[in-house]
């Protein structure tokens, strides 16, 4: 070239190098292609923009989610009972275990799930030991099935059996209701994929003596609704993924009274106190699930609805549901999060993304609100203002809504992002932000880390593909 | 004048008036002239400024401010004990009642004040009834003394008397003791200059009841650090004078245990619970107080130190002590706090400031961290993140330090503004900014608002004249 190079640069950051190395001077525009450049991506958001309209000319797409936001942002989770999972699902049967995420044979789960079905087999005495164990899941002698398909949610592993005790949650302005086991709290836990015996003992506690007494003083007060503390949690520096400190103390002095009646002995009470306030700041995380699982549930099944209605993960896949395509799985491979690792781990160690858990992020907090909690935006960068408000600031743009009983005081209170609409998410390429615990890739290590982490973009290209297939039929 | 005109304006916001009005177009620089315009005081600060040197020709002053500062850094402010005044504070005789704020007789005193005197004096038993208790106080039978006189930091009016549980908080490092009572809760409330019966049931309940029952939880633990609960509360949504919603849980959650063995009966430990998690959001305030306290105390007394060392208010004037001018009050009549009300009052019903509670500024929380709290601006603003973060660096302005134990997660994780120099108050005309509750003027109507407040200017003039004239003699 004959005149001296100005480049400007849009979305190629390698096309840089060779103009930062010949001093070449240049303008970086941050830009990324619609739908990731893909044309038929490009047809079918298209499409589905100025088609499916009604007599009136309306969007039948736009109808829907606006009746799918209405409902994630009525609904009143409600913690009404904590029973044996047993009494709660219908036929639940002694040998099936169940585990987070989209279905997945046992042969195909990662190291830390099949620690925590073993540990479940155990816990359920279905075997005397963890080959003994590994033996019944092989040969099929026992049953492994998703937390989904029985209304449960449960973080990591999330490995659920009969006699464990499980939430009840009731949406009271749909009626619908959901599941999840009592979070186990720090150190060895089952959801890692730990199954020693201090980890059985714990779980065997939190049945014999927890549940019992929590759900005596649940009946006294006729439950607890669950989002005012949410409301309350994030103006108190909680997502409620990674951090659920001042959800879980809201929750405990909700319960705190009744507990002490409900308690057998002070012994019992000070255990129950101590582990629901000091030992385990994480106690209102399943809670938080059950209750985002009954609003998003609530806006299943809807006709020409692109919302996507839950995310999750096994270990190994990634998946998720719209509303509109109800209970079909749209999966691709996990992704390993970035974060913080505990000393002597790191990314050699960690497993792809795991855990029911990412029905928080569905429902607009954990990930999507790191706009109320800078101290969470430490796992994977400087932790500061302006990075988790542009968290937050880009969540936005895949939501068509905001939820006003969520407020976020550094977003000068407005509500956290509702409704995420896998069109915007296809469209823009932003993907929702999932915050999570990070699990180490063999069974019996357990938790290794936390960090940040996204769904794969193949999962929501699927989806949008099967919904325009759908609703092209 | 023969040409258009074009206007800057440097800080006169009323010359524009007739700008706005003829459509003169204006620039309007905010803009204020150093030390008030006043020549005296410039040239008390230049003398300030560059005088008073060592053989080094090192600043005396800014010296001795840096060992304020490390003091009231390095307090480590921990809660002993609660325990009856009278065995804490030697010779508090039985016709004594302690006030809030600067020295002031029976007769002056503001109404809400002499009402919660007059509460103080029937709590005691010293007279039948409030017309009794009045002539004691006016023929000087019963004696009034400021809380500060004997160590002792109190809310609002602030009637300490000799049966009233206080807690001993003691700064571990330096060695220093403080007192405070115990926060009444919301409603009718002594400290707002009310004395009907609940309220003097409500004070007995917290001698007979809940500090016997506390304090054997604090021996139980040998004490709780409090510096640990205000790092852990600024992260949690806690400026901790308007909010302590955080704060409270998290020092409820330091006791819980101990509390269950400690309270007599499951009736008494549930209403102890109570009070402190549900009934009384600001039961940590008195506690902030007293730690606040005892660190600003370890900065008392330093020859040089131009550092206040306490703020405090009676409802008539306000106080302030400089450190190097030691007990001496620097006094100018209160200001009315900018706030919002109750429904049925306003600015005509409301006292002026009042309180010992101003003590946190002064250690650097409460309305000095407003940049940590969004949702406590709306007091007087929008309540929006910007606004609160500009209270917060004005207060930078006027400090020589932050406070690294006590990260403001939304500055960043810098501290919050600790050291307040009386030469930068004067200097810039930037004043403390105080968070307060409002007390209407008449005794026994309580509170009525909160609001936002800061200390009359001439106060710190006069500390700034007196402490200039000490050091030139």
């Amino acid at each position: 070239m004959n005149t001296d190079l100005r480049v400007v640069n849009l979305g190629l950051g390698d096309f840089l190098t060779s103009c930062r190395e010949d001093g070449v001077p240049f303008a970086d525009v941050e830009w990324r292609p619609p739908a990731q450049g893909d044309p038929d991506l490009i047809d079918i958001l298209f499409d589905l923009t100025v088609g499916f309209r009604d007599a009136e000319g309306e969007s039948r797409i736009d109808a829907a989610n606006q009746t799918g936001l209405r409902r994630i942002l009525a609904a009143q989770p409600v913690v009404k009972r904590i029973l044996p999972a047993r009494d709660l699902i219908p036929d639940f049967e002694e040998n099936v275990i169940l585990h987070a995420g989209p279905p997945i044979a046992w042969e195909d789960m990662c190291g830390p799930m099949q620690g925590a079905i073993v540990g479940a087999v155990l816990y359920e005495g279905l075997a005397g030991d963890s080959a003994e164990a590994e033996r019944l899941l092989q040969r099929g002698s026992v049953v492994c099935q998703t937390n989904f398909s029985r209304g449960v949610v449960a973080p990591m592993a999330g490995a659920v059996s009969r006699s464990m005790p499980l939430f009840l949650v009731e949406n009271e302005t749909a009626g619908n209701i959901a599941f999840s086991p009592v979070n186990e709290g720090i150190g060895h836990a089952l959801r890692f994929g730990v199954h020693n015996r201090p980890v059985l003992d714990r779980l065997k506690w939190i049945e014999a003596v927890l549940a019992p007494a929590l759900d005596a003083a649940l009946v006294d007060l006729g439950g607890v609704a669950l989002k005012p503390i949410m409301s309350q949690a994030l103006i108190m520096g909680d997502e409620m993924h990674q951090r659920n400190v001042a959800a879980s103390l809201v929750f405990h002095r909700s319960v705190a009274l009744a507990l002490c009646d409900a308690a057998r002995t002070i012994e019992d009470l000070k255990r129950i106190v101590s582990f629901m306030t000091r030992e385990n700041e994480q106690f209102f995380l399943n809670l938080a699930m059950a209750g985002a699982k009954t609003a998003m549930d609530s806006a299943r099944n809807i006709p020409y609805c692109t919302l996507i209605t839950a995310m999750n993960r096994n270990g190994v896949d990634f998946g998720l549901h719209l509303s509109a395509t109800g209970d079909r799985w749209f999966t691709a491979p996990s992704l390993l999060p970035k974060g913080l690792y505990f000393p002597g781990y790191g990314e050699a160690d960690a497993n792809p993304d795991m855990g029911d858990s990412a029905i928080v992020e569905s429902y607009g907090i954990g990930g999507m609100a790191l706009g109320a909690v800078p101290s969470v935006t430490n796992l994977i960068g400087a932790g500061n203002l302006i990075e988790s408000l542009e968290y937050t600031y880009d969540m936005n743009h895949i939501c068509i809504g905001r939820n006003p009983d969520l407020a976020i005081p550094n977003c000068d209170f407005a509500g956290t992002p509702a409704g995420i609409d896998v069109r915007r998410v296809v469209a823009t390429g932003i993907l929702p932000l999932i915050v999570s615990g990070v699990a180490h890739h063999l069974p019996d290590i357990g938790q290794v880390g936390a960090g940040i982490v996204t769904p794969p973009m193949e999962a929501m290209n699927k989806a949008l593909r099967a919904f325009h297939h759908l609703v092209s039929q």
